[in-house]
């Protein structure tokens, strides 16, 4: 079989770069080693920059988006027995929308579908090779039978534990990497979310926050310790520990229910650079993680995926690599500025089990200064709707 | 012997102290373990944000500083080899003053001289004793003389290494302390400075600052580690250390000379909570210290004395204790939000020790950002000139 661009992973990154890629006219297969179900059962992010947005717009997928997804102007932050609103909209005019990843891959499922675009699912023992030659191929087995994709590029979105990074040469490529003496457990609940925004909260007793997919669907999460277990955590303490962190009128009007999902989630920031190897691009989870405080994940995904689309259109449309030569570049700095974002939201937000006393009241007279300068508010806002692209 | 309010300490804190209360008609007599000629000796900072201005004013001794002081509306980051200006002006319509702490100490000796208050040089074996009472006392030896000063109130001015801190039992005060790895070689010299305003310089070889006194006296400092001697420092190693840590244009431009004055100061940042022991108060060094980066020591000084002013001027005239009960609390959301900032502009630009790759990278994102946002650049900017007072 034979493709231009072979795309391993059909999460977001992967499904989202195969629909840019057919609206231009340039051919593409995914091979994902996983099942429909199975993506579609990963709970994931949910806080959609602008960039994103129109990038789904572009791909012709934002019709539900746009119908169901919740426009939040600004977040709230919770500390010290108040909350403190961040308004993004008065701050710089510009906002972020709440439709969970989980919908963002199923419209995309269903637009591939529509498309009769070619996706392998189930796909294993997955392999790329020779991407450092001009015809680059991916092997991998299904129904007991050995399959190989020829292409002209492999587009590696497959996730932080993928097969592509891992297999460039390790003297090729250089990893930073910072992992975080905490987890966040998180709780998926048909429960009507306890506020109008997100709520931040930095509590003596560990980082919380209060977000939702839905008007109907709740997702919180509280900062554990690294060796935590979800089997000791029953809805109940759950539902008790978040309380014990959020100011009375949020713990008061917390609706809480069953339990849907929950799950225990380390926090990393972790880097790999270049994300060029050849004719192998890494986009995505695949390249680069960060903590989810700063709910960048997926629109750093979103980002090296139009990077990449641009110049792979560039490249067959107008025989023009230098897109693609820049992707590298242009990709890091954005997702280093992300990154930079992240840590500092997760080092502003949790305790940290080493911090000292000094540590601590930094932390506090950070909190106090950013509630009362609107610079400081800005700088949060314009990172969390999105840098310039 | 007795007074209103005894000063233990004749820096610029201890003399701004005596000169605004002579103003309002208190008492107050300045117990100094130095001589004059030693005080005026030391070589500190020389950044004066409108809040020390305004107070200079106030305490009628701003003369010198209205006509000698250079006004900077911004300053510059070197880093990268480039060049970028924060044009304080520009972004929040203020600005400093450029004027040396030693000439803000002589401005205040003369005027307390001219004003016939008592200050005792070369006091020694100062203690401060009873300030957990109504009638505290002051007890130091001079020309083999053992004295008593008694008083209502002991203002401890002695800075860091000053006895009215250390007075204080143990349990009754919090320490909080960050000592960091590196400390900054500094030198004085005759020669006029490279910019016409302060180059922050982030380098490989480490952080390098070009301040200046005047326009014909520089100061130059570059970070060495804890364990730098001076004496190995000959003038031309200092100077080709700071050359190479400039961008091109600034080492071309830099004019060097003798050094007139070369030393080595330890980086540290420390606050003493609370900041109000009974009758006992301590202000500027004798209660905080911050990193020089942020060049806030003097400004914090500066602001600790108005509050404590004010609380006694309060007192005295109006019998209103109210001001004095809230110092420590006033003092110390301002202090702990120059403490950040301090830590922040220390930690942005300098090259630790143990700084892993994940590190350095978040250190680069930061500067990139920084010079790209407007928001980020209006935050650094409120901060260097001064949080409202």
């Amino acid at each position: 079989m034979r493709t231009q661009v072979a795309i391993i992973g059909a999460g977001p990154a992967g499904l989202l770069l195969g629909q840019l890629l057919a609206k231009a006219g340039i051919d593409a297969v995914i091979v994902e080693q996983r099942s429909p179900d199975y993506i579609l059962g990963r709970i994931r992010a949910g806080i959609l920059e602008s960039v994103t947005a129109d990038a789904l717009e572009r791909a012709g997928v934002a019709q539900r988006l746009q119908h169901d997804g919740l426009v939040h102007h600004g977040i709230e932050l919770s500390y010290g027995g108040e909350r403190h609103r961040i308004d993004f909209h008065a701050l710089i005019g510009r906002s972020v929308t709440v439709y969970g990843q989980t919908e963002v891959t199923r419209d995309l499922m269903a637009a591939r579908q529509a498309g009769n675009a070619v996706t392998i699912y189930d796909a294993q023992d997955v392999s790329v090779h020779d991407f450092d030659t001009a015809t680059p191929m991916v092997r991998y087995r299904k129904g007991g039978q050995q399959y190989e994709l020829r292409c002209d590029f492999i587009a590696g979105c497959d996730g932080f534990h993928g097969v592509t990074r891992r297999s460039v040469p390790e003297p090729s490529r250089r990893i930073f990497e910072r992992v975080y003496p905490f987890g966040w457990l998180g709780v998926l609940a048909d429960t009507p979310p306890v506020a109008n925004e997100l709520i931040y909260a930095s509590h003596e007793r560990g980082f919380a926050l209060c977000s939702m997919r839905s008007l109907t669907r709740s997702r919180y999460y509280v900062q554990v310790s690294a060796d935590e277990r979800v089997e000791d955590w029953s809805d109940q303490r759950f539902w008790d520990e978040l309380r014990s962190r959020l100011d009375t009128s949020a713990a008061e009007a917390l609706v809480t229910g069953a339990s849907i999902e929950k799950s225990i989630a380390p926090l990393r920031s972790f880097v790999c650079e270049p994300m060029r190897f050849g004719n192998l691009f890494l986009a995505g989870d695949a390249a680069h993680i960060v903590p989810p405080t700063g709910a960048k994940g997926l629109n750093l995904a979103a980002s090296d995926v139009l990077y990449l689309a641009d110049g792979l259109i560039a490249r067959y449309l107008r025989d023009d690599a230098s897109e693609l030569d820049a992707y590298s570049q242009k990709c890091l700095r954005r997702v280093w500025k992300a990154e930079r974002f992240s840590w500092w939201m997760t080092s502003l937000l949790h305790r940290f089990p080493d911090a000292d006393d000094f540590a601590l009241r930094i932390q506090q007279a950070e909190l106090d200064y950013l509630a009362g300068s609107r610079a400081a508010q800005m700088s949060l806002a314009e990172n969390y709707v999105g840098l310039p692209y």
